[in-house]
């Protein structure tokens, strides 16, 4: 069967990918219907050749919907994904609301696959820079047990969304120009600069987004004492996100070993020009499904310890393809 | 006495830097006489109101000369030092050619200034990671014995040179009003994209930048089992380079400790705005002496382990300031 899909958020920066990717991926769909607020509704947005119009996001716009691509942000799914349910929908949730409610399972359906049968109407798509990290890490814990990880984020514009990527763009020209901007999305300078993560600083002084990155890969993994500390920073980069990852086993490894689980891991690909010293960057990796991995190399510093560079599309593979390779394995 | 200075170099970023900073902190000298490459000589600069004249450097150079501040590149210095040390200067090198040589003192003034009285003429100022790095970390080694250190940097163009500098400026006009661009300077795209740093790449995987850090911070701390391992990034900024660093200490700690070191640490500056979530960038310390930490924080992932956000001028105290506060050390 195939089923009558709907995306919340369908004017966003993930809501443009998603589509692309539909289309793309020929994703076996009977209709589509583009949700979003009613500030948007109206929009015309064309996909396979069709003219499709943005509808207003109500209570009842999911009747006869199969599956829900939810990409409005989390208050909105918080509100709207459990009408979608109650309509006897899936929903495929992009936010971040639901990833650490129990019963929810948190998906990277090349490494948890089998978690997506225990939905009970919602499975939440993973922060973007914990899906990037996960894809590697999974093979290696699973090989060699990982003890410990320490991350260090490269995070790009595209994360605070499309607004931040224009700001970026307007800040760079006025600046190049010696003209004064006033920064109205970032709360700060932007243009050749970079600074810590913005979001909601806590108690333990790690901000939000790196203590996603913390939880979501224990329930990923699930593993609850899995230890990861992480530092994320955001850069002034388009739309990839790089990771300096450092990893240490339980067990000895061999740097061969790693290589061959890297290059045999789906999702990933080992991408490395030692001659010329060339390695994955955002601008390379824009646009790609595969989260690339390079700079493998033994750690000094500790017994087993193993550093990797990590580049993902944020709002491909760290958002809308991930969503949608989970929408792929369900059963409607 | 007031030593007759020489600058090697004196036409690059570093020399204009060392310039700036011999007038602004009022650099007791007798004479000053400004070295370059034979394409640069006849060049006129300005120094506290007087005209000097760029003179081509050769092994004649350094007749009369007490101090000679070297930032020509490796090669020059390996040249040139010995002849300036032959002629009774004391050379203060900026560029990595003597920094692991036996008997050279490698040094940060604020972390180990009783190494200078030990130099045989030549005196080596640490590659400017390792500086922005050992300023922080020295008290809480001191206090705590660091066990081991992970830490990934952001680096700016200047540690390219000036002509990187321009090449990132040039390439982000031309990538903005979508134009082609031929990077002659970096190797790769380098407009919105950043990449692993383009230092040779040894047979450990590390590249050479990666290998400074971790050998030059033993030197620093005469501490030949001091455990780091890096990971070196360049990234879209002009001139300060930032650092995410973990440490895990050898004997427990409470933060209050922590930030109680390193707000009387010479030549640190904790920097936090936790309210607004504002911390140290690349931009607000651009032309700033100190090195700002933030983002102090204990590590979740391990007993005894501490998060830091460092940001320091790389052409500053990364470099020329660190030269200074070395000869304005010196006995002449």
């Amino acid at each position: 069967m195939k089923p009558n899909v709907a995306i919340m958020g369908a004017t966003g920066a993930v809501g443009a990918e998603l589509l692309e990717l539909l289309d793309e991926r020929n994703f076996p769909l009977n209709s589509l219907k583009l949700l979003a607020s009613a500030r948007s509704a109206g929009k015309k947005i064309e996909f396979k050749g069709e003219t499709l119009t943005v509808e207003e996001l109500t209570h009842d716009s999911f009747e006869g919907i199969d599956l829900v691509l939810a990409s409005a942000g989390g208050s909105l799914s918080k509100e709207y994904a459990p009408s979608a349910v109650k309509a006897g929908a899936i929903v495929v949730d992009n936010t971040s609301f639901f990833r650490m409610t129990e019963g929810v399972p948190l998906v990277v359906p090349e490494v948890n696959p089998e978690a997506i049968k225990e939905h009970k109407g919602i499975i939440a798509n993973p922060n973007c820079s914990t899906i990037i990290m996960a894809l590697p890490l999974a093979p290696l814990h699973k090989a060699f047990g990982i003890k410990r990880c320490v991350v260090s984020t490269y995070q790009a514009a595209s994360g605070a969304g499309a607004k931040a990527m224009e700001e970026l763009k307007e800040e760079t020209e006025a600046h190049l120009k010696g003209e004064a901007y006033e920064n109205t999305v970032i709360n700060q300078p932007y243009a050749f600069n970079l600074f810590p993560h913005n979001s909601p600083m806590l108690d333990n002084g790690y901000v939000e987004e790196e203590m996603k990155m913390v939880n979501e890969t224990k329930k990923i993994f699930q593993d609850p004492d899995f230890k990861v500390t992480a530092t994320c920073i955001r850069v002034p980069i388009m739309r990839a996100h790089s990771e300096s990852i450092n990893l240490e086993f339980e067990k000895p490894f061999t740097i061969e070993e790693a290589y061959e689980l890297l290059k045999n891991a789906e999702g990933v690909e080992v991408y490395e020009d030692r001659e010329n010293n060339l390695w994955a960057t955002p601008l390379m990796a824009s646009g790609k499904d595969p989260v690339y991995v390079g700079r493998i190399r033994r750690d000094l510093s500790c017994e087993n310890g193993l550093e990797l560079w990590v580049v993902g599309d944020q709002v491909r593979k760290g958002a809308a393809l991930n969503a949608i390779q989970i929408a792929e394995k369900l059963e409607y």
